[in-house]
This record gives structure tokens, sequence and C-alpha cells, in this order.
């Protein structure tokens, strides 16, 4: 019923039926999730979680592993391109230490969530225990709801380790069923060699482990930072929220959310299609749709704030454009 | 020199090289079209030229030619989707008459360029002599001028005209070569038979006069609202403006820009792929990449204002972003 009121709406505003292609469809969600003809956008807030990773000894990413703890610096002083971009949009955003192996000073804000100074390296043993993995989900959920308690009903993620699209591939792999190399793609840089290198060293890791449960293999290959974005995304999906998803590495918490629960997919608007080669494959699997095509693939969540006017845009011709009743314009013959 | 100068700046800010995409060619573009390292977006605007068709009686669109005018009052009233888009990102909109077939009141939010009440029917004769086509783009320079004066150095432009697809297409088949078929679309929402008819009028139009030079095409064929507008744009380019493009009916009249100078180009920064037929090609024509692909038909030059954030994102992180130096990151090994 909604639906079709909202649909109506959308129809009857003063402009060719379906002209304004896929803001169209987002305005009718956002109607959806939020149960209304009249959505709103409140508090947007971003979250950035990092974390290092046990895999990055292996040499799976050409960057050193102290770029993790580098860029939450960079993040703190404002200089990093999801700064940019949030500022732009005064879109709030928040940094969660969720395990990097540093030590920061104790500052306001950067969320200390520390589980352990960088998973495990998986070729020696699962990335986590079952017991720290469900940690990590409930201060995934317990972060997201101060932010739900603020009024925010609007939400994207993004996040920062070194190594952590390796992660991303091996649990697309474990949950999609597709082969590792079409799952692996250049992470930050790898050249031919390098991604020879990275997807020798996924299959190696793949074929340590049986297939399992949801949870076990968000253990078994997950980083503390997708984990806790995972429990961050089924929370915001108890909570009625809006979900703006982009990244490869935020598409695998995703995807493991979606193994729990699949109606997730409810909440979440598909906002960038990356250039990490496996992201086209896992949005296809999820049947996504996603705003932007820019070839970004730089992390942070930056695609999900670079779509974030396009989805208040939406939410703007629902409610500000005039009708083809109000506006005295002649329908179609 | 300065090309070399801005991709060194743009390789050296704080993420993977290259991984901004198509963000950071527009602010390499930026940067060579302002002639600088560190471009900035001045007094946006966005110009709608409105005028009536000749040929709309002829039954090239599903639309009463009445629809025009009844706009034009939406666009003062602040109800149409180009109104909500450059309120929600504080873009000056200029409202033109270059030629609608009603008498409006005198208000200054509509500059009166009236150059007729509609052009003739192009069954008849040509849609204007070559006169009254260059008055058109004398107009739209003048036009153009008045906001540079005012401190402008980024502008876009939307159209209004029932019937004025139909005037795209027979220019875009005379100026590229292509079919008329390929040139041909649904425009404002024809079924199939519609667009049948459109295609059959559109090839009768077309066989009624000779292949000539680009600006007795223009005078025959286009509108008194797409030759003001490719009066705006070559002045634009003359002036050092930035120019984004969107649209099929303001590609057409790019397209004529481009074949009375073909550096316009320069300039240009393409925003849309729209949904009607014939944008694609004409893209392809003219070597562009445009930002967005969100299925818009709507007109009005929506989708450059749509993709203006993005824009604004491209020249925030060229100016402001850290690079690895001052962030103190490690680069890639």
């Amino acid at each position: 019923m909604l639906k079709q009121k909202l649909q109506h709406k959308v129809d009857f505003k003063s402009k060719p039926i379906g002209s304004l292609g896929k803001l169209e469809a987002i305005a009718i969600k956002l109607g959806l999730i939020q149960n209304t003809l009249n959505p709103q956008i409140m508090h947007p807030t971003h979250i950035v979680f990092a974390a290092d990773h046990g895999l990055s000894e292996a040499g799976v990413s050409p960057y050193p592993k102290e770029v993790t703890y580098q860029m939450v610096y960079n993040f703190l002083n404002g200089g990093a391109a999801i700064n940019v971009f949030c500022r732009q949009h005064q879109i709030n955003l928040k940094l969660v230490d969720a395990g990097v192996d540093h030590d920061f000073p104790d500052v306001p804000q950067l969320i200390s969530a520390k589980m352990g100074k960088g998973t495990n390296n998986i070729l020696l043993k699962p990335s986590m225990d079952i017991d720290t993995c469900n940690k990590c989900l409930k201060k995934g959920a317990q972060i997201l709801d101060t932010e739900y308690h603020k009024g925010c009903n609007t939400i994207s993620f993004g996040e920062m380790g070194i190594g952590n699209t390796a992660s991303a591939s091996l649990l697309m792999h474990k949950y999609t069923g597709n082969t590792i190399e079409n799952c692996t793609g250049r992470g930050a840089g790898h050249d031919e060699e390098g991604l020879k290198k990275k997807i020798y060293i996924l299959e190696k890791a793949s074929a340590m482990y049986p297939n399992t449960d949801p949870l076990s293999t968000l253990a078994t290959f997950g980083g503390f930072e997708i984990s806790m974005i995972c429990g961050a995304i089924m929370q915001a999906h108890k909570r009625g929220m809006c979900i703006l998803i982009d990244g490869f590495i935020v598409t695998s918490a995703l995807l493991a959310a979606y193994s729990l629960n699949n109606s997730v997919l409810d909440n979440c608007i598909f906002c960038h299609c990356s250039d990490e080669k496996g992201h086209r494959f896992l949005l296809e699997y999820l049947n996504a749709d996603p705003l932007l095509n820019l070839d970004l693939r730089l992390g942070e969540g930056t695609g999900a704030i670079l779509a974030f006017p396009l989805i208040q845009s939406a939410v703007l011709f629902l409610n500000e454009m005039a009708s083809f009743d109000s506006a005295g314009v002649s329908n179609k013959n």
C-alpha cells in the first residue's frame, strides 16, 4: 500500500513519468525504510573502522602495515579524502580503532574499541576466535546505537586496514562460492606480479579451513573492522535506518550480515561500484544497482559520501517538487 | 607543464595512485581550464532557455505545446526539479524566454529574449533564417556575459521546449551523419507507435533540406533555445569558463558550437549520459565520458546540477587533502 502511494506521489510530480531514473527508486526505497510518504535524512553519520590484519605479514599488500595507523592520524588531522568529502556535505564523521597495531593517545575524536593489535595471520590460525568475533559484532552495534540515539537515521561506513581487501576476498569466496580469482583484485595498487602472489596466498589460506557456518566464516577470515561493520549494519537494520553501502570491504561486511539475516538488504542503498575486481561480482550477487561508477578504489567509504547528495536530491524532489496539478501543467495526451 | 604539475599534485595526495578515479581527471581538467594548480568554483550558475517549436504541431511530442509556458511558470514558482536541485546546491538559476508562444508578465526573474512565438514548422520552411540564428547566438553570448561579469566561472545550461528533442535529433543527424533512427528517442515519453511516427516525420524533414554549412544547419533545424545555448557555450569558452554539459538537447547545442569551433570541448565537463537514445551515440562522437548515468531524461539540465557536488569534490580533494609527506604516511613499497 505505502509502496503504491509513494509511486503515485513520484509519478504525479511535474515531469515525464520515470524521468528522474534511479532517483525515483531511491525516493521510494527511503519512504519504505522510514515508513512514510515524506522521508527525511537526519544527522547523517559516517563511521570509519580501522584495524590491522595478520595476513599483511604475508605480503598481500604493496603498502607497509604502518600505513594503517598513519592514516588514522591523517583522519584525526582532517587531511584524508573522507575528511574532505564529509566536511563538504556536513556529514558527522566518527573514527574507531577496532584493532590497530599502534598505541594511540587518548583523544575524544577516536573511539577506542581495540580488540587486539591486529588479527592473527590466517596462514597460521583463524583471524580471531568465535568469542572475539561476537564481541566485535556487539561493539559495532553499540557504536551504531550511540549515533542512533543522537537522532541519526542515515548511516554509512568506511574502513582502513592494510591487507583488508585480502580478508574481504576470502569472505566473498566462502559466502558466495565464486572463485578466489574472481574475488581478488589489485587492492591499494598491486601490479600483475603482486596480484598473482595475492591470489596464490588466498588460495592457500582458503584451502586450510573447511566451509562452515556464517559466523565461523567471519571469525576465520574477517578483520576486527569488518566484523564490527557487520554488527553495526545488523543493528542499523534493526533500528530501521537507511544504510549507504560503498566499497569492497564494507560490502563484504554486508555479505556477512546478509548471511546471518537476509533482510538487512531492505535497508541498504548501494552507492558505488568500485574499480576493485571482486566488487562488481559481489554487487551482482546481492542484486545491487549502485548509483555511481566513478572508478574509485580508495576505500574509507568515500563512494558513500560522494553519492550522499544524490540521496538528498531524491528526498528533496519527493518532498519539494510541484505536482502536475499544483503547478497547473498539462499532463501527457 | 601545468598538466604534469597537476598530475603530480594529484598523485602525491595521501591515497593510492589513481584511486579517486574520474574525480582525478576532473580535478586536472579544471586546473587546465582555469590555468592554475588551485582551481576554484565561483558563483556557479545554471541558465534554462525556453522556446517553442513549430514542429510540435506535427505531433513529435506526446505533450501539448502549452506545457512549455506552463513549465516556465513552474520554474518561476520554484516547483520544478531544476529549482529543487539548484536550491540544494545553492546554484544561481536564471530563466530565459528565448521564444515561447505565450505572453509572460514582466517579472525580474524571467529574462526576456523572445525571438518569436516559436520557430517555423520545419516541414514547411527552415526553423529560422540565418539572421535570426545569428541574433540568437549573440543574445546567448550576452546573457552568458552578464553572469561572467558577476564573477561566475562555472556555467551549465538547461532547456524547456515541447518538441525540442526532435530538433536535437535532426541537428545530430546532420552534424554527425548518424542515421535518424540512431538519433531519435522517446523524448518526454513516446510509446513504440509515437516513436515510429516521430522517426517518419524527422526523415521527411531531413530529406527536405540539402547538407550545408554548420550555421545554416543550426538555422534550419535548431530552436531558439538551442541556438542561444550554442552562443552561450561559445562565449563561455572564450571567457575561459568551465562548462558543465548535460542532456540531449544541450549536447546538440554543444555539437553546433563544436562544428563552428572545435576547441569548445576543452572547457566542457560531461555530467550525465541520458536515457534518451541518441545521447549515448552523441557522447561517443564527442569522446565524452560523463560522470553520471542515472537514467535521467527530464531535461532542464538536471544532470548537470546533480553532478555539481562531484565537480566540487574534485576541487576540494585537490586543494584540501594532505599529501603523503604532509600527513606523514608511508608511500608504496
